[in-house]
């Protein structure tokens, strides 16, 4: 099985903004999918970087600067990564038609390799994971027909791209791969549940858990 | 297993007063408490409503007027429910010191069977569900020491509070169990993923989910 971890390289997480710098930000997402990709070797698995510019990561990782949905059908799809037309043709004949794809979001740092290990090794021709909001965080695919739209609802919309597959989609009940950082309110996940580098990296930046009339926030020193 | 879901009688749910009405939000909670209260039969179990006021439903209803902190200690300490003085006294000889006892929040529609059975099943002294923002959305305690303080950051304060009592906290990760219905951000979780009379009572209602700008959203027709 590919795992396959897709990373915004440029202006990642701009919803944080009233939270964070873009400096800051970047170095946010970074800390994020330094502990997505750890716990996905944790798992037993070698994770691939898809970017949308090149970093330095002690993982393989795969420059495709186009959207995201495009990004990752073209893994889908088997296509050889950064191969000439005739190695693409190469490829494609050990293509993902012959081997699962998974696709894990960079931005859950309350991933555990015991979380992921649900979704790599849950039954199914498509196997699903849902973010809050209707996205979809994490996935599995082992029908060579399945492709990813990721825009709006895509959960509901990759469930019904499952059964036109001929696939009736399956799902792995997981909150700490369900809840993708996207907003300042997230925060409050990560500095409870959390304890990679992206903890770290909140707690060294002076956040901290906050608590007013019984609601829990974080506020920064 | 003494399976107790409290339920707020009385101006439930104000944080949902800018989606919905106040007799709306009655009959939109009764429709989470009768969902809640189904999964938990068909795990297998007898649900009893720990109620601030008497409700019809088909399950005991146990009514204590008291904030939710104390009529769950009182259940955990092994009282009986509506017992005189003596009558209590017998009861607390068959108390919770001799049987386990599952806590389970009443607007968690998109609570399952199979969700709710991780929970009772998963070994442990004290074991917690989180709910998004630190609160804890379900728990099963087998400590007769352990109690509750549901106030700010519970989830971190009651595995403090199983640590006090000798117990290392266990933890149920399920995005189903963890995703309490608060705001109006919240309906789409009900929509998207539960199937049940609150999900129903939501499309009776008119609300639907949109998608504006890839963000996705509740509105109402």
């Amino acid at each position: 099985m590919r795992v396959v971890v897709p990373f915004a390289a440029r202006r990642p997480k701009t919803r944080l903004s009233d939270a964070l710098s873009a400096d800051e930000r970047a170095a946010f997402a970074r800390a994020m999918l330094a502990d997505v990709l750890a716990a996905v070797a944790a798992a037993g698995r070698e994770p691939e970087v898809l970017a949308t510019a090149p970093l330095g990561v002690e993982w393989p990782v795969t420059v495709d600067e186009r959207p995201l949905t495009a990004a990752v059908n073209r893994v889908l799809a088997g296509e050889a990564d950064d191969a000439s037309e005739d190695e693409a043709d190469d490829a494609s004949e050990v293509g993902v038609g012959d081997e699962a794809v998974a696709v894990v979001m960079a931005d859950l740092p309350l991933a555990t390799p015991a979380a992921l290990s649900r979704l790599f090794d849950a039954d199914g021709g498509v196997v699903l994971v849902p973010g809050r909001g209707g996205g979809t965080n994490a996935l599995v695919a082992r029908h060579p027909e399945f492709r990813v739209d990721y825009h709006g609802a895509s959960y509901r919309d990759h469930r019904a791209a499952a059964r036109r597959a001929g696939v009736e989609p399956a799902a792995v009940d997981s909150y700490r791969l369900s809840t993708d950082v996207d907003e300042r309110g997230d925060l409050v996940e990560v500095l409870l549940h959390a304890d990679g580098r992206a903890r770290d990296w909140l707690v060294d930046a002076g956040f901290e858990l906050s608590v007013t009339e019984g609601r829990v926030g974080v506020e920064r020193r």
